[in-house]
């Protein structure tokens, strides 16, 4: 086993984040030496890291240059540049997960190919290489109405999704490679995360289960474990494994799945990182989601994925209406609350619906959280001065 | 409610060893700006804090100049200027705990004779104000052997502290004051931890039992919850939350205490700070210590104190025969056993039983932690390269 504890070994992380904050506790725990790559001064990595770089992630000779200075090196963000990646790997650094694997979940209509060719269950979709080339298909009845329109790559927190009901709604989409799914009826939208180290070892979380914002497209609550048949719950965790074995994913993979009328399991997508239905575990798990990642990648012992106590997670976007710097309304009122854990990610600016932190609700009874969760939801509010 | 989240206002610690370290884990949840004062450029919480100042804590002007850059004050070690603290509260910055509490705490000849004036039961005690003066003591029959010396000032980590049993051992002892106490026949070591807020809200953790080294004088397992008679547990909690009322306290108060032969409780001495015997929280815990003394100093509401699952700390500390860089040898199989979290300080040099980190191991079943633990403390070495 390397050294990695105390020791002269760098794993280098691309994004500052707060995927990458959160990391960063548990390389401190183990005291791993960290280099941090991102674009923003104001990255919440910033400190914690050892050392910090400012520069573009999507850059090669900066992603290059940066990479050289690490042993191991992972991403916080999956819009990074891949060639920097195969090029630092072929020089001797481990990348995980892979470029190879990057490269077939960067863009949503390789990755809806991959699940098509691994026998991965998904819904029918089509790939269309422009708008244009979409529009047609729409006209000649290729392509029926309602369905969901994605774009092929770029898509990030409820951009580049959109349900497309009616020709009018064309209008608002971006020009570029996108796919039309068909629009599934179904009764949860459920994610496994799934951890899968260096040498191959694999372990999956609990299911958790997802409720939207009804018009942000946002997760409203995360809720760990997922109310649903045990049958099903070892069906969504069976194809999420599925799914990290045929990526040879190395790393966390956060899988997205739709638990259909028939209860079906349709793998929706992927997040090859540490991921936000996961926040739950830092309070829940045994072993939460970043110390987990750091295990998988190192190619350490995976540690335990199972929860000492319910637990359920709410997002703290900003107010709409609300943008300048940042004020958290009656965070004191939910500190107050049983089993109730703020986390902030440290962004000095709060704007409508961003993503400014999540608060984590334990409890041994999962009904009590989710109780006390609408409460959370209910009292604080993210706004400005 | 002062706005502490991702805002200007600053949080000042006193020292920046391992308690700093895992404190700044919870300010960095809580994006709460830092500024740590360390007098070694390798202290554990250099990176993590917003600003690091190598400085002596005992220093009246550094420490002073060093407060004022601060809105709240506290410390993770009680070795700081208190003339300092004094001055600094004068000039309007919460220094918490307080100077006057840290002052009846920081001599433990003080700290005795406190007990003894709130009627908190204690072992029977003498002050002495030199070794001169405890050696007449003993010649002249008024302090009879065998009894436990304790320096009135720098006690740590088993440092300060022995057991007399014959006229030889008070050869090894330093020169300046000091207290003779009985030896107290105990069934239990216990400690509990108090967290009381700027405002006076009060919660105790559960009582925790400790098993020390029998030669080094340093714990080696910390249980929780005590394996103990509930009257005896909740007289234990009763007596911690008085010592922490009496001194005023505000922040965390480790009390540490016996459970005599006939189930009464004496306090030992108490630590105005996280504690070692609280290490288990973090994992164990609905609320962990650090981020509890963090609530108590900013008078936020207080967390609950009870825990998710069984809890059951080792410290990792030097071998014996190893001085040097540091390796934690078999690090990889403990991370294979089931709920095991170690906790590396980050000290780059070993030496004979210095404390460089610790293991938690939580389990619903204390008893399997229990058999865990044994293989934990069996397995992993901290040896030198």
């Amino acid at each position: 086993m390397i050294d990695y504890f105390s020791s002269d070994f760098k794993l280098g992380i691309l994004g500052g984040g707060q995927l990458g904050k959160m990391m960063l506790y548990e390389t401190r725990k183990y005291d791993i030496q960290t280099l941090v790559l991102d674009p923003s001064e104001e990255a919440p990595c910033k400190i914690s890291c050892n050392y910090f770089e400012r520069g573009d992630l999507m850059d090669y000779e900066t992603v290059l240059n940066f990479g050289r200075k690490a042993d191991v090196l992972t991403f916080e963000i999956e819009g990074v540049n891949i060639e920097a990646l195969k090029q630092l790997a072929s020089e001797g650094i481990k990348t995980y997960p892979t470029a190879e694997t990057l490269e077939k979940i960067q863009n949503k209509a390789v990755q809806k190919e991959f699940y098509k060719s691994e026998n991965i269950p998904t819904s029918p979709f089509a790939v269309f290489q422009n708008l244009e080339e979409l529009k047609s298909s729409i006209n000649n009845g290729d392509t029926p109405l309602p369905f969901v329109w994605k774009s092929a790559v770029g898509g990030y927190d409820g951009k580049g999704v959109s349900v497309i009901r009616e020709a009018d709604d064309l209008n608002e989409l971006s020009m570029g490679e996108c796919i039309a799914e068909d629009l599934i009826a179904f009764k949860n939208e459920l994610a496994v995360i799934v951890a899968r180290s260096a040498s191959g070892e694999v372990k999956t979380y609990p299911v958790v289960e997802m409720e939207f914002h009804p018009t942000a497209n946002q997760v409203e609550y995360v809720i760990c474990p997922a109310r649903i048949d045990k049958r099903v719950a070892e069906n969504a965790r069976n194809i999420a494994e599925k799914v990290s074995n045929s990526f040879k994913h190395v790393g966390l993979l956060a899988v997205e799945m739709f638990q259909t009328e028939d209860d079906e399991i349709l793998v929706n997508e992927v997040a090859p990182r540490p991921h936000n239905s996961g926040h739950y575990s830092i309070e829940a798990s045994y072993t939460n989601q970043f110390e987990q990642h750091i295990r998988a990648i190192l190619d350490l012992p995976l540690g335990d994925t199972s929860s000492k106590v319910g637990g359920i997670m709410v997002n703290l976007v900003g107010e709409k209406g609300h943008e300048g710097e940042v004020v958290y309304e009656n965070i004191d009122q939910i500190m107050q609350m049983k089993g109730v854990t703020p986390h902030i990610y440290g962004k000095k600016i709060t704007r409508p619906f961003r993503k400014m932190g999540h608060v984590t609700i334990v409890n041994e009874n999962l009904d009590e959280a989710r109780i006390i969760a609408e409460k959370v939801k209910k009292s604080i509010k993210v706004i400005s001065k």
